[in-house]
C-alpha cells in the first residue's frame, strides 16, 4: 500500500507503475498521436466525451467517497465544493471535450515557406510538443481539460493531479483510457501518476529524458516547487498581482465599474485586480466615490499616506502589501505623482499577469502599453478578460506568466512546437 | 584575488561585483533597453563596431595573454587556434555587429489584431525577453556576436565566458560598455561575470529573479550541466547526432555528394552527419563506391553486419556507436529493412537537430518529413544547412534543440516574447 500526504491508497486502485515505465509508455505512444489526422482525433474525443456521461455514475461513485475523506479531513466548504462533482459537472466536462473537438487543429500548419538562393524550399511546419506533463491541484475537471486539449493538438500527457481528488481522478483517466482503447488508440495517451508523494513529484520533475513540458497549475507554492525543482522545461503559470492605474484624466465612472468588476466579480482568480495605483490629483476626489462602491463587498482598502488621507476607512499599507496576491476582498491603494511613478511601480511588483489603465489620455494610453512588462496590458477595461475563452482561443490550458514560448491565455497553439522541412535538389555547402 | 579554475585574477581587472549586484544592474538597465528605438540601436551597434576596430591593440593584447597561458596550460594547438584572435578577426566582429545593424528589428511588430464581440481590441506584439544570460567556452568572438544580437532584440544580456579566454572577454565588454556610455545607453545593457569558478556559474544558474533565459552554448557536458542545475527557463542548443538516409530509390551520385559534404566538409560543427542508415536492398552496390570517396578524407566507418560486409574495411558498430556525436572523420552506419525501421531508428538515437533522407520516391519523402522528429528535416540535401545566416536569418545566436519557445537556428525573433495589447471602452465582465 502506498502512504500519501493524507491517505492510504489501496493496492487495487493503482497500477504500480514506476515514473520510468510511465515515461517509457508516454514515449512509445508518443509517434502515434505525432502523425494522427484532425479526423480521427475529433472522432476520439467525441467518444470520449459520450464515455464520460456513459459512465458517470462511477465517476460520481468514486467522486463522493474524495469528498468524504476531505469532509473527514476537515477541508475548508468552499474547497470540497471545487472537488465535488455532480452530473451537471460532468456534462460540462463532456461538453468542454466536445469544445475542444470542434475547435481548429493546430498541427500540420505550414505558416512559411520560402526558397533560398540556392533552391532550398525552407518551410516552417506546426507540430506537437510531445510529452506534456500537468501537475495540478484539487478541481478533478481538469484531469478531462488537460487530456482533451493535448491530445487534440496531438501529444501524450503524464497527469499528477492532486491527492485530495485521487480517486476521482483515477476514475475520469480510467474511463477515457478505456475510451481510448474502443478507438484503437494506445491508452498512454493519458496516464495519471498514482502516487502522490511529494517525493513521487519530485521525481517526476527529473524525468527530462521523456516529458518535453510540464505545466504546473495551482498556488504560488506549487509553481514555485516546480520552477526550482524541475529539470524538464517549465511554462510558469498563474500568480496574478494585477494593477489598475487610475489616471488623472479617468473617466470616474468607468474607472469605478472597472475596478469593481475586476475586484470583486470572482476574487479566486488570477486576473483579479489586487492593487490600485491612483494619479495623487485626482485621489481626493475619485477614492470616496470608489469607496463607496467597494463597500458595497465590504472591501477592505489598503493605502498608503496620501490615500488613507483622502477616503475613511482605509487601512494602512505596509511595504509588504504592494506584492501580495490577496485572492480575497482586499485591494492595496498606491498613490504616484504621474505616469511614470505609476509604470516604475507596477513593473517593480507584478507578476507579469494583466494590467490596465484607465485614461482619457491618448499618449498615456500609449505609453502605459508600450512600457509595462506583462502578458495583457490594457486600456479602459477589466483585468477580468485575461482567459482563453474571452480571447477567442476556444479553449485554455493556463495562463503563462513567463516570456518564453507562450505568454498569456495558453489555448492549443502554445501547446505545438514546430520543425523546419526543407526541399531540396541535391544542395551541398 | 579570486582563484578560478585553472588562473589568478588580479583584482585591477575585476569589479568584485556579486551575482546579486549584477542582476539588479541588469533589471535596471533593461526597461531602457526595452523600449529603445530601431534608429538608437542601431547608431549604438555601429558605434560599438567602430569601437572594436579604434581599440583593437589593447584587445589584441590581452589576447595574447589569454594565448599565453593557454599554450603553459597545455591547450591544443586547434583550441588556441580558436582562443586566438587577430586584426582581421576583430575585423570580422565588427562586420557583424555591422550586419546585425542592418537587419530588421523584430521589437514592437503586433503580427495581429483582432476585435472581440465585446469590442475588446486585442493585439499581439512583439517584445524584447528581458535579461538573457549566455554561458559559452572559449571563442572570444562570441562576446560581440552574443551582445549585438541581445542589443538589436532590445535585451540586456549578462555574459559567463570560459576562463580560457578571460582577459579577452573582459577586454571586449569593457570596450563595448564605453561605447555604450559614449552614447548615453546604460552600460550595465552588456555585463561579464568574472569569476569563472564552477560555484559562480552554477550560483548564476539560481539567479531566476534577475534573468528570463539562459542560452548554453558549448558542448554536451556544458549543457547538460545547465539543464540540471538551472532555475532559469534553458533554451537547450547544440548537441548534434545527425543522420542520412539512403532510401532503396536514392540517385547513388547525389547521396554520396550529400554525405561526403555533411561529414567532411566541417567535422567539428553540430550540423554535421554523424550516422548513415542505408536501405539493405541497395547496401552492397552503394557502400562500395561511398567508401572509396570517404577514403579521400580518411573517414573511419562503423557498421552493422550487413554494412560491414557490404564493403571492405568497415569497423563493426557497437550500440553505443548509435547515439554518438563524434565531431570526428568517423561515421556509423546501419542497415534497415524499409523506411519504417529507418524513422524509428532515427527516432530513437538522433538528438532533434538535423536529419535528411536521399531519394526519389515521392510518399517516402512526405512520410519523412512528417515522421521525423528533429528541428530541421532534409529531404535531398546536406544537413550542413542547419544554420541561421543559410536560413537567411542573417545571424544566429545557437541552434535550438528542445521544442520549447525555439526550435532549430535561432536568429533574432527568437530573442523576442510578446505581449497582448487591449484597447477597450470600459469593457466588464
Amino acid at each position: 500500500m502506498l502512504v500519501t500526504e493524507k491517505r492510504i491508497i489501496r493496492p487495487e486502485e493503482t497500477s504500480e507503475r514506476t515514473l520510468e515505465e510511465i515515461g517509457r509508455r508516454a514515449k512509445a505512444a508518443e509517434p502515434v498521436l505525432r502523425i494522427m489526422g484532425t479526423t480521427k482525433k475529433n472522432e476520439v474525443l467525441l467518444h470520449v466525451a459520450d464515455a464520460l456521461i456513459k459512465e458517470q455514475n462511477y465517476i460520481l461513485g468514486k467522486n463522493a467517497k474524495d469528498v468524504e475523506i476531505a469532509k473527514e479531513n476537515g477541508m475548508e466548504p468552499g474547497m470540497v465544493d471545487r472537488l465535488m462533482l455532480t452530473k451537471d459537472r460532468i456534462a460540462g466536462m463532456a461538453e468542454g471535450i466536445r469544445q475542444v473537438a470542434a475547435l481548429p487543429d493546430p498541427v500540420g500548419e505550414v505558416t512559411s515557406m520560402k526558397q533560398r538562393p540556392n533552391g532550398l524550399m525552407i518551410g516552417w511546419k506546426k507540430v506537437p510538443l510531445g510529452v506534456i506533463g500537468m501537475i495540478y491541484e484539487s478541481r478533478p475537471n481538469v484531469t478531462a481539460d488537460a487530456f482533451s486539449l493535448c491530445f487534440k493538438a496531438g501529444n501524450v500527457v503524464i497527469l499528477r493531479g492532486g491527492s485530495d481528488a485521487f480517486l476521482s481522478n483515477c476514475a475520469i483517466t480510467k474511463v477515457i483510457r478505456t475510451a481510448l482503447a474502443e478507438k484503437d488508440i494506445p491508452e498512454d495517451a493519458v496516464q495519471l501518476i498514482e502516487d502522490t508523494s511529494r517525493e513521487t513529484v519530485k521525481a517526476f520533475m527529473q524525468l527530462n529524458q521523456y516529458v518535453d513540458v510540464l505545466i504546473p497549475r495551482g498556488g504560488a507554492g506549487l509553481i514555485r516547487s516546480v520552477v526550482e525543482n524541475s529539470r524538464i522545461p517549465v511554462i510558469e503559470t498563474g500568480t496574478g498581482n494585477c494593477h489598475i492605474f487610475v489616471d488623472e484624466s479617468a473617466d470616474f465612472d468607468m474607472a469605478i465599474d472597472i475596478i469593481f468588476n475586476a475586484k470583486t466579480q470572482r476574487i479566486g482568480v488570477c486576473n483579479a485586480c489586487e492593487s490600485l495605483v491612483i494619479h495623487e490629483k485626482i485621489v481626493d476626489a475619485f477614492l470616496p466615490r470608489l469607496k463607496a462602491r467597494l463597500d458595497e463587498k465590504h472591501v477592505e482598502m489598503r493605502g498608503d499616506e496620501k490615500a488613507c488621507a483622502a477616503a475613511e476607512g482605509l487601512v494602512k499599507a505596509t511595504e509588504e502589501d504592494w506584492g501580495r496576491e490577496y485572492l480575497d476582498y482586499i485591494l492595496s491603494v498606491k498613490t504616484v505623482k504621474n505616469i511614470d511613478e505609476a509604470i516604475a511601480h507596477i513593473n517593480r511588483y507584478n507578476t507579469g499577469h494583466s494590467e490596465a489603465i484607465v485614461t482619457k489620455d491618448y499618449a498615456n494610453a500609449q505609453k502605459f502599453l508600450n512600457e509595462i512588462d506583462a502578458a495583457a496590458v490594457y486600456v479602459n477595461a477589466s483585468t477580468r478578460f485575461t482567459d482563453g475563452y474571452e480571447f477567442g482561443f476556444g479553449a485554455e490550458i493556463g495562463i503563462s506568466t513567463q516570456k518564453l514560448h507562450a505568454r498569456g491565455p495558453m489555448g492549443l497553439d502554445a501547446l505545438t512546437s514546430g520543425k523546419y522541412i526543407i526541399y531540396g535538389n541535391g544542395q551541398i555547402r
